[in-house]
């Protein structure tokens, strides 16, 4: 592809694991620090006092190149000695927390309490892993989600990794969402940039927190930008995680087109699976238009063809 | 020994290394649970906003016998990964906390933050480690102490770790011990015991700052108890840290002498090691008692005969 013929600015809304696989691909096509990655901070949760904010960590490790592979989250070659040791104060340690991992938990708590921005703090933690590219929180403020359930309310993390999803999900709330700001820089990239790409991430708790916070989906509505959202869902299920689970949870149809629908109102361009290109007409009935690729990523080439084949659309 | 020969309650006043040596005698030969040690916390430090507390955790670790005996401080078979990804953040590294370390002082911050007292946490981490005497840090305020050098004014373990002792000493201070209340059960441990022993800890920085909280140096002055101090200085040298250039530097005489007329108010008996013998009538001046031992301790029998040597002459 000619340079000219490059977006100059990409924005994207990032959850953890897909997001970061698609970001491996985009960032290798194009130059990273043309891309900015508005990332989830509705799943941090404190643990033992400290700030963990697993999607900003997975993006981060991921792009720095020091995620375990294995997992799709932590660090490569990460030890558990620290949190071993908690449990002998009879701490809970559902959580998994490797001794590196760690560091990156007490730095980022320690500069939290120094009175710095969680934008400030994700910049630097990027930048010493080597992430050229801007990874921004959707906001500075600490507004955690909370799983209403069959089994009562419970953090999302809670819901996640301690229960295993397994409890009904009867609502989403996220704790003080209507109070935050959009933090520095969300707005002008969503409105400043060429393509905004919302990552193949979980639709309510990965990128629901960031379209709750105020001013983000109206950003989105109003942006002149090529609006494109990946779908998390393929022939009805999620490759990872409790999409589809929600989905039908919280009443909504369990396919891609469930997921079009929850972002109609801003997303111009839907990217389907190859399975599911019998949803395209009515996804496209929703008022966008529709491309039907190949959206599973394994390899890298996978990675980089699946953001080549998207903004090649995204020029024409 | 016969049982009824035994002083039925023993405090102690306990640094670190030394102190933890003595300690682990005294409570193999009298039941733990009969011990108090009342801790220096001067040399405590807020490190990437966790607090870190050497000589509680020290002795808490030794008599919890998960000590790493090769240094004398930090748990055995310690791993240092989370320390070495701090150092990716720029994170200054000098003070060494291993990976199991850590989990001890994330717990007591996290305690701390949610308003429990030093006091409470410290209890629970030696419970929690199998240790039966009762472990009370000085007082549940923060007064690190503060070392002013030729080179500047830095905090002890700066001084200590980092400087390794470097700079000369030209005063203590002890950051708003004035302020400070002695923790709950100190006073009672002093005034209600049989036998108050100052462990062969260094006088201006292990047993300085808990006699500088006001009210604890009274209570040693006015105790019915037998106060005995064990000597740190052997023919002018300390086993272990600067006591010996301390002493030097602060204008005292170097030798075991010099310690004992530091503690002349309040110490009834002081022993001494075989090679300082000579010191004996001198000392004896100071209005103490002397016993003279062979107070290096290198084996468990080396530490249980000094603390029964001691426990035998504080019954007659």
């Amino acid at each position: 592809m000619p340079d000219n013929q490059k977006p100059r600015k990409i924005t994207t809304l990032a959850g953890g694991i897909g997001a970061a696989k698609f970001l491996v691909g985009l960032t290798s096509i194009v130059p990273p620090e043309s891309v900015t990655v508005i990332s989830n901070t509705g799943d941090d949760i404190e643990l033992f006092g400290l700030r963990v904010c697993p999607d900003i960590d997975t993006v981060i490790y991921t792009l720095g190149g020091v995620i375990n592979e294995a997992t799709g989250w932590g660090l490569a070659g990460d030890t558990f000695e620290s949190l071993r040791w908690l449990a002998r104060y009879h701490e809970a340690s559902w959580f998994n927390l490797g001794d590196r991992d760690l560091a990156t938990h007490i730095y980022r708590s320690d500069l939290l309490r120094q009175g710095m921005t969680m934008t400030e703090i994700t910049a630097r933690i990027a930048q010493s892993l080597g992430v050229r590219s801007t990874i921004l929180p959707m906001t500075d403020s600490y507004t955690p989600t909370w799983v209403v359930t069959d089994e009562g309310e419970m953090h999302f993390q809670e819901y996640f990794v301690r229960r295993r999803c397994a409890p009904r999900v009867l609502e989403l709330r996220f704790d003080g969402i209507e109070a935050a700001t959009p933090a520095a820089g969300v707005i002008e990239a969503i409105t400043q940039s060429d393509v905004v790409i919302v990552c193949p991430s979980n639709p309510f708790i990965s990128i629901g927190p960031i379209l709750a916070v105020p001013g983000i989906r109206e950003a989105l509505q109003k942006t002149a930008a090529e609006v494109v959202a990946i779908t998390p869902i393929i022939a009805g299920q999620a490759l990872k995680g409790p999409a589809a689970d929600m989905l039908r949870d919280l009443g909504h149809e369990v396919s891609a087109r469930g997921v079009a629908a929850l972002y109609q109102d801003f997303v111009k361009l839907f990217v389907l699976h190859e399975s599911d290109a019998a949803l395209q007409s009515s996804i496209e009935a929703l008022g966008m238009r529709v491309l039907v690729l190949d959206t599973i990523m394994t390899t890298l080439a996978d990675k980089q063809r699946l953001a080549q084949q998207i903004l090649a659309l995204c020029q024409t």
